[in-house]
């Protein structure tokens, strides 16, 4: 029997319907600018939020009560049978896990392996009709052991720990046909300064990066290898602060090629940035490769982890990654958790369905200021100025002399025009 | 006769003063860890606060009253009149300004130019005993001509106009012996994104810096040049957001030997960082400049500019500054501004006057900190796994693989010690 | 000739409209829920923003251009062409304004009075086939007597002053048939509470509401008094912090059937607040009066006054308002600024008309949610258990001792039930 | 065998001791401003956080091993041991405890119920020579019950459970001879306006708290009825937000004469004050009862709970204690909690003496402010024009008109004075 006995699989009924367990927005064979909406979107679900959080918050413990949840292969078992059975229901083309999601937690490393790999048989099997995966992750982070950090720790022992793992993790992934691989530094970063040397933490988070590029290209897995900005959250600071400074640590360390970004909205939000500021800057500096469609609410200056639901914004978010040509591997990954007050297994479905309805509505605002163009257009408009060749003269072989020499000779004295942002803005709800 | 009649200059009087025109802690004469402390600490008044800055804020206009307010080149040497009767009452060894500052506004860069170096004659006069110029700046934010960004406007005109203007500023600080030249991106960033290439803003902005460091060098300047990061305000989204940030940037054009940054505590506040987790970073990444030293008010989201005074925070700072071996070029700029009910020609003085006190209470806390080394010691011990020579090994030389053999091999399974924050944290309270 | 030339009045073309200076939502003769959708919404159009701002932050001055900026009473007339113009362009049914929007500072009291007298007569004359006063008010903050507070100041003159002044403008409000009368206690508040007398302070702004309540009834006004929550900026810390912090201060004083609330989106966002939940507060405490319906930028820690843009959000603000019986006499204020980068009439108008469209879209979402029923039916069964005899029995006439006698008894140990969150989010967004 | 065996207890050894574990500031017997310490501050060790809490965060679990974990009655004797061992190591003259921090959780109420009083049997023996009890209270937000709120849940036996065990907590707080009774209410809040019917659930809140006022008087209970205001966290809004919220919805159910508040610095911080605001208004409404003196990291936006360690924060927090009269039943009690990393009982005892030196500190520096008198004598100064009849026949006489005609006439028309702020801020600086 399932855990979701009586839910049938969601279906799309189109914008009257109001069964809240079907599809209003996103019909996955409609096609928007020439292309099928679940080949743009590409949804995937987490493992992690759905079937091994228990809806503790740091001053409660668990409300949910599944039937899986339990440390033994037979509840990881139960779990995957549930999982499975949600992914199915929802359609989803991907899901997403780390290795501590799906398999109990082991005596020791050799143990940890085994229960994955046992995992990942089952995996195999329940993958034939059903989702692919997304991406694939190794938890660095909840057991004790990395409580001061897995690449970064001052233990050598623990950075030797968690490279390992990281190699069981992206075997598997490469097994299961992954396309991409995420490295999460939840605990890379510190509580205090006072006990930190940020330059050796950095360098040692930049050498194990290295060895999984490596180890990518020698089992020879073709996915996009990912690191995902956060802030905060569990450390006081966190080294992969936002897109712009795992920018600036990739280029350091001369991986700007190798690795990509998985961008949160609540992420962008905690580091004090727009989501679409996030995806766009990542485009800007080709970094862009995933995103998890999450937001955090604004009255809370923690990770919330919720399901999307405000249109507009997914809009924007949609809007920049359609106009940077889509996803590649990336996909929209909901790590969006429900909140612990919502305990029924319907719940856990209606909110992938509101989640999947509001970014296909994003998506096709999105796509339908793409094609009326009159962003573009004012965009191109505004910086006319500088196609001109005097101004490309200006920025490529002027000297600063030269051009003060002109500005005083001719007495070049610009007078500003109108920003239109209010334009802009309303132009924007034509279409959301 | 003086503003700031009836002053006298003031002179350390010892901790037990209670002349509040007195320095209680600094004593430029004092030696501390082997220099004095006017050569560590390297005081700096800026000009603009001090001096242009009227009293306004976003609710209300000019509080302050002084003589020197007003249009004319007359206002603007009654005012340096002014500014240097504050330098020398204070003693301070160093001032800062941007052009507009210390100049009227001319109707056009001609006239802008001409009353510049106007200005730049008086100052090289009154500097023979006052005070030496930490660094110059131009003020590229004020004008309305720069409302949409200086070196990143979507018009060619206005970068001709910044860049022209950043020379003759650039010309005037080598003239007058500057250290140092900033360039602040205030207008560097955007409003909204629906009217924003980001892509194409930062390789002009990157282009504009590269001009300033090419004229640097054509003129022999052999100050640093430095940038500053703020996250935002006055626009949405600077570019400059924060030390990482600036940090990508830099490298990602490739300037990153030429140009170093200047770290304010309240841009670090505003951007959701500690200030010695910026001046820390910036060590870190070869990148540290110098500091502007006014802090944010905690619980205000907007920069406050105020003067320093908490002991602590303070000690931190100079803790890492002094670690990395103090400043080079760089110094403690103090840009901060009176609040602007502080009206009297005192409050000027003494603002100054308790914000030096607190530097040096700072910096002798941090040196006494370095001296007893404890932290350096609880640091070192922290790390000295990584000092062996298998640690070493797997850190340079072993793939994923040879780590995770050796791990299932030996059953590698560390435990965690304790982090001993607040320890540490009792033993810096032993010191500030 | 009119500043807008070329501008005729915006007419509602319907949703397809292209038309960026057309209604697409907002047809004022639309009936929502039984009446009109103007005299739902209660549009005002205030005069500060649009015609006395110009242009300035904190780092730059004027980039407005209008021909009415000036100090003389020509001027003050032309501002009110320009601003009648623009309030028939849009067809608002209401305007507001402070003294200090209107009329040009005087040397003394009786020059501000005779000055605002004389733009009294004027509107007087322009209202005759023009838009009502929603609310009028004094601008107690901007002129640097105030800038230690007006009814909070340590000087009794400026106490007065301030008194004396809103007698003026309360008097001008109910000559010109002003529904409400407003006092934002942007300066009531402090810098620092080393020279605050905090519980002083309270006691004589009682004093002075006081006194505004008893003139109110003195000259027969039968308008609302209102006061504004904000949490800071331009102080510190502002004594009406929020919703509640004003509930609190009204109830300690007796105030609290005398003076209503305004509440303001980005008020309430500054405070850490939704703004549904401020209305809702409000709603609960029988405190709510009206609305400054003007957004703040999440990620700017200063009142932005941005044109509303998210219908989402607003419809949310709409179903509180609808829910809890509508506007009385309060209305829709835009308190809401152009960008400083949006210089021409065109965004004046513009910005006005994308505002009340997201309103219009915002009210019938509301109001469509109300009539389908779901959400208040949900509420209804949530709080079901409550409406049952015992649970009465035990809120209103149980003491500790009962309840624990009748829970050891009865073995009373309840299951919790989904509060089902998501579930509710993905009804709102079938109206949104 | 003591889990702090090896560890003596902590004396007084002066500044100049560089023993980690010796007071360098706290004498228990130095006599401040007429007053030993140990009563002037009533140091208090909280339960919860040294011996329930696990070391878990959102991110990872528990990090801590000590052996009285578990879920037996033997477990929580084992606690209890450590618990008072640790108290009488740290000398400290209070301890404040949850019913579920020292007891196992039960089944039903009854158990509940029974284990908690074998506890208090146990206590009562423990404290013949040990600490007294600051306070009690009873934990309504950890057990999945209370998910929805504990008074204010939506189903009436949650309600009953919660008033039930509130009974058993003041009977014990009774039976111990606590000095103040504490109701936190953490879950008494919304996840979502969306299911909330917030006015009845503060009018469900009122009714509980008079309850417990009620049973405090039938038994006899002499302390004080303590409410501890917070934002948010565990829920999105809670109704305790700060002061000023408690004060208003006490004011408005009648009860600000039967319960205070305990204001706790991570508190204030997260609502957006600081925390001699809160004590300071506290104060002004006659609100004031006891602190939580633990801080928050400034940079993160969740509850961290800290030691406190900033020595010129904690001195103008007793500045308003000690101005107000200091505690009456109220005391500093630490609500703080290592970071999870530091593992070693060392670390308890280490946090705890570094926390009680700088409130010594922080004490000491606040009394010799208040002995100088500079302070005061400043703002008398400043309030001084109002001690004038004329100003005080304004404040209680006058009318509007009355003053407008007074301001006309005599052409009122002041001119603000300097608010001193950095003068004062350098005076305090002379203290801490
Ligand atoms: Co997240
Ligand atoms: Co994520
Ligand atoms: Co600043
Ligand atoms: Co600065
Ligand atoms: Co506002
Ligand atoms: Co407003
Ligand atoms: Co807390
Ligand atoms: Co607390």
């Amino acid at each position: 029997m399932s855990y979701f006995d009586g839910i049938t699989p969601v279906t799309f009924e189109g914008p009257d319907s109001n069964n809240p367990l079907a599809f209003r927005h996103y019909d996955p064979d409609e096609v928007v600018m020439g292309k099928r909406m679940e080949e743009h979107l590409r949804f995937a679900v987490c493992y992690w939020h759905n079937f091994a959080w228990e809806g503790g918050d740091p001053f409660g413990g668990r409300t949910f009560e599944r039937p899986w949840f339990g440390d033994t292969m037979d509840h990881a078992r139960a779990k995957a049978d549930a999982a499975f059975d949600m992914f199915r229901i929802l359609g989803v083309p991907y899901f997403c896990f780390h290795d501590a999601d799906v398999r109990p937690e082991g005596a020791d490393f050799a143990e940890n392996t085994a229960n994955l790999e046992a995992i990942v048989d089952l995996f195999e099997e329940k993958m034939k009709d059903g989702p692919k995966l997304l991406w694939g992750t190794a938890n660095l982070f909840s057991h004790r052991r990395y409580m001061a950090g897995a690449a970064t720790n001052p233990d050598p022992d623990v950075f030797a720990f968690a490279a390992a793992t990281v190699k069981t993790c992206l075997d598997a992934t490469h097994r299961l046909g992954g396309e991409n691989y995420v490295l999460w530094g939840g605990r890379e970063g510190y509580e205090t300064l006072l006990n930190t040397d940020m330059g050796r933490e950095l360098d040692h988070l930049a050498k194990f990066i290295e060895k999984v590029v490596d180890h990518k290209h020698r089992i020879g897995f073709e996915g996009t290898i990912l690191i995902e900005p956060k802030p905060q959250e569990p450390t006081k600071h966190q080294y992969d602060y936002d897109v712009a400074t795992c920018y600036g640590f990739l280029k350091r360390y001369g991986l700007e090629n190798e690795v990509k970004l998985n961008i949160e909205q609540g992420h962008a939000i905690l580091a004090g940035h727009s989501f679409e500021h996030e995806i766009a800057l990542a485009q800007a500096l080709g970094a862009f490769g995933s995103i998890d469609m999450n937001r955090n609410d604004y009255q809370s200056g923690w990770d919330t982890d919720q399901f999307p639901n405000n249109v507009p914004e997914v809009a924007l978010a949609y809007y920049h990654i359609l106009k940077g040509g889509g996803f590649g591997t990336g996909g929209t990954n909901f790590d969006a958790k429900l909140r612990r007050q919502s305990l029924d297994p319907e719940d856990l479905i209606a909110a992938h369905v509101g989640g999947m309805d509001v970014c296909a509505r994003g998506l096709k605002a999105a796509a339908a200021m793409l094609e009326e163009g009159g962003l573009e257009a004012a965009l191109t408009d505004r910086y006319a100025g500088w196609e001109g060749a005097d101004a490309k003269h200006m920025l490529h072989e002027e000297s600063l002399e030269d051009i003060a020499a002109r500005v005083a000779r001719d007495g070049v004295n610009p007078s500003p025009v109108s920003g239109r942002q209010e334009r802009l803005e309303n132009h924007v709800n034509r279409f959301v």
